[in-house]
């Protein structure tokens, strides 16, 4: 049945069960010694220039078989160093895509499983376990029984297929059938600070960019209700058709948390399908002190929240949460008959899942989160999400303390937005000259941070001026690595002030 | 940095690097196991009953860490025997979604980078890894140079997106910005044999079913280009605006090929998209022989095929192909200065992958294909594919010469559609009474093969007619098996015919 590849003509079949078994266990020993702390013999954010890899490699698959030994060197040679690190300790850019040991060998498990989980029937474990595992994620986070779970691949699938439920329940229209030519515009809202995904979503489901309004934000960035409540009544007496309100638990720039409270007040007063995009910020709500960032979402009709970003999943698993799945299912119903189960099968069948989003294809992504969730447990999840949250509020209150600093935002989670400042300079961000220095300043500084090769951070803009992200989430990040960064963002800063100050500032 | 969770109240980092290891080396022994035969002890299609797998789990998470030997033990207790076996070489009910050794270690060792190359910088190896792969495929496939590649996660993902592409160039509308609010209708063409996943498109991107228009099919299955050309004169004639055409090389149900020469003609004559949906039967192109399945395939904007549909990699992995891939990113182009890189690494920065489709997350997918095709070489990967076709018209023959039986399609490339007949219902099949049975006959023939566990199949319907599907792709499948299967196709169907058939028909 499996023949080998090296030295036989025969070339049916898989590989040799030996030469899996070999590579197999080189691979657990590679990655056991990387997770351990091997990542950090390599700068975070790799040093190679645009087209190294690729020039590296040949043009052509190889003709014969080569031995997987060599495969793998390659992987080390080529691939690794070409490689920016998500798992090194200093990866504190973007929201804590932090993969786990026991995430690991559940994709490993998967894989050689390679199920696909459209119906039941060609995945019962596979459909019951996602179904068993966003169960479990939907009670540590305090969500409603109601709410039915489906996973997607990213938040953009589950922000795109749940507008498009949205989009189905307005009435009047039949887009399923007819489509939108010849309806009313059609009107959504989120805040400025919501994620691309939602703009990418308003222009994938024909509703253009004109038809998402954002919503302007108060002072600590998030969405003014009393300015959405008047946003739909303008919109409504212009004629056009509100249908949804896009809310943010954790947004990307500084996770700031909407309102949703009142934000779900006025859906239903308006009766507009409300959409929670808490995928990083919804794992928060695992800790009892902060179960409020998930306040009013109990009223939502659909939510999302990414084990993949804050729940030590290896990318990619996003938990879509909908109290109305069957909207989810009408939306998009297309069942064709070669799909169609038939006889006694049908009659006790439970749902398929692929009938609840966009990919006919569902890999086996359930198999991770479970043993992700049962390796740690609860408890373990919850030490691990305030451990992260405690190094975000260590870190804000030294740049609080820092004469040279400004924090640019609230951090409610794990996520610090700062700036250099010289303290010089305090008084004169205001005036044109200084904000263009301090602009160009932490552009610079971020740059040599980044260099360093110990720490990876990212930017935003708070209210137009250049801001530094400070993202914790990241399972291997310590105290003593928050601390080098803020080390080298101190001593990096008055470098560059030193250096690059104008005359006219100094 | 990492700490052990069992018995220590430390409980940040990720397990211990031995637990991890110990785990692992154990998955290996598993997989390997698994994947060189420990598959067939198992029945192909699962024999759970709907709610046992769940019903076996607790409700909640576990409170408290578990040690990944229990998990793994309960993967083994009640993930393994809830599940359908896409691995077992009687797996012969859809496109073999062919797991392979190679492939499963690239999963393994993307999961352990855990990697998001949403950015080039994010992940350059990965960015040029998928341009690298991707660029082997297209030259094992024989598509020109000027095709661009990038990974999606389905079928149904690079479909939406290369509508979406071509909505966004419709002249005079901008889509984008303002939606199909107010626009003309826009009618999409595309064969009544062609994958449910368009008609999803059609839905999501606000088109609506009555705007993807099916085209008849000619005796073989085969779009009727002259149908097309009426379509669309008559649609430009009441005022509608004609923008894509899906061309399918491989339909789902019975793997006929669209003429696609005729149909990009038509295309360039009326100026439409014409978008290739090969996910299938794409990869049979590797072989000489079978290079006329992409025939006019050159003239196309875009087309898909799935490495993880028949070039054994693990599920998931769609490769989109695009001639202007200037126009995907011009779709959805919405960068947010979160995203946004600056100085120095924004100059030579090359294309960021996100770009080019929906999600913003993006894991590290070409990894394992890279690892697939070097393992195997484009020699192994044609060799499989060629074995695949040969056991197909293995079977073809044995049907076409079996009185019992009668083939309901050509079986052009790895699939054979055929149903039991009996030889005195021969003559009589148009009759209403005999037609009914006909179809009840191979309903239970189809639950009685399927039930052996040693074999399952799936079903369609060929003009209106109830029709068994065995779809060969798996790595694992050999003539014995194709044999095994045919033998119990033949003896059920005997037995069913003697158990079922009415007197009326006797």
């Amino acid at each position: 049945m499996t023949t080998p590849d090296h030295g036989l003509q025969v070339t049916t079949g898989d590989l040799a069960p030996d030469a899996f078994r070999v590579a197999g266990h080189r691979t657990v020993e590679w990655i056991a010694g990387y997770l351990a702390g091997g990542v950090e013999r390599y700068p975070v954010l790799a040093r190679v220039r645009p087209g190294d890899v690729r020039s590296a490699l040949p043009a052509d698959a190889p003709e014969e078989p080569e031995p997987l030994d060599r495969i793998l060197d390659d992987f080390e040679r080529h691939i690794v160093p070409g490689t920016t690190h998500w798992n090194h300790p200093g990866f504190l850019a973007y929201f804590g895509i932090s993969g786990s040991a026991p995430g690991v060998l559940g994709e490993f498990l998967g894989s050689a499983l390679n199920v696909n989980a459209m119906l039941w029937r060609t995945g019962p474990a596979a459909t019951e376990l996602e179904e068993v595992a966003l169960g479990w994620v939907r009670r540590m986070l305090g969500l409603p029984a109601e709410f039915h779970g489906v996973i997607q691949d990213t938040a953009s699938a589950s922000s795109l297929v749940a507008l498009a439920a949205a989009r189905h329940q307005v009435p009047g229209l039949d887009v399923r059938e007819r489509g939108l030519a010849g309806a009313p515009r059609l009107v959504m809202y989120a805040s400025a600070e919501a994620h691309s995904s939602i703009d990418k979503a308003a222009i994938a489901l024909g509703i253009g960019r004109s038809g998402l309004r954002k919503i302007p934000t108060d002072a600590e960035l998030r969405m003014d209700p009393g300015a959405l409540a008047a946003a739909i009544r303008e919109d409504r007496a212009a004629g056009m058709v509100p249908f949804a309100v896009v809310a943010t638990v954790g947004t990307t720039s500084t996770t700031s948390v909407d309102p949703v409270p009142e934000i779900a007040a006025i859906c239903a007063e308006h009766r507009l399908w409300l959409h929670v995009d808490a995928a990083y910020g919804g794992a928060a709500a695992v800790l009892p002190e902060m179960r409020w960032v998930l306040a009013g979402c109990e009223r939502a009709d659909s939510l999302v929240v990414n084990p993949h970003k804050w729940l030590f999943t290896p990318i990619d698993c996003s938990a879509l949460y909908c109290r109305r799945p069957d909207v989810l299912r009408d939306a998009f119903d297309v069942l064709p008959e070669y799909l169609r189960t038939t006889g006694a099968a049908a009659a006790g069948e439970p749902r398929n899942l692929m009938d609840y989003g966009l990919s006919l294809g569902r890999r086996f992504r359930a198999l991770k989160l479970w043993m992700v969730l049962r390796a740690f447990g609860a408890r373990g999840i919850r030490d691990r999400i305030r451990a992260h949250i405690e190094l975000a509020r260590r870190l804000a209150e030294r740049v609080d303390a820092a004469p040279e600093f400004e924090r640019m935002a609230p951090a409610p989670l794990s996520v610090v937005c700062l700036r250099a400042r010289p303290r010089d300079l305090a008084a004169r961000g205001g005036e044109p000259a200084a904000g263009a220095y301090l602009d160009r300043l932490n552009e610079a500084l971020l740059q040599a941070v980044n260099a360093t090769g110990e720490a990876f951070l990212s930017h935003t803009r708070v209210r137009a001026r250049f801001t530094l992200r400070v993202a914790i989430g990241n399972l291997r990040t310590t105290a003593a690595h928050i601390d080098r960064a803020w080390e080298i963002l101190q001593a990096e800063a008055a470098r560059l002030d030193r250096e690059l100050r104008p005359p006219a500032l100094a």
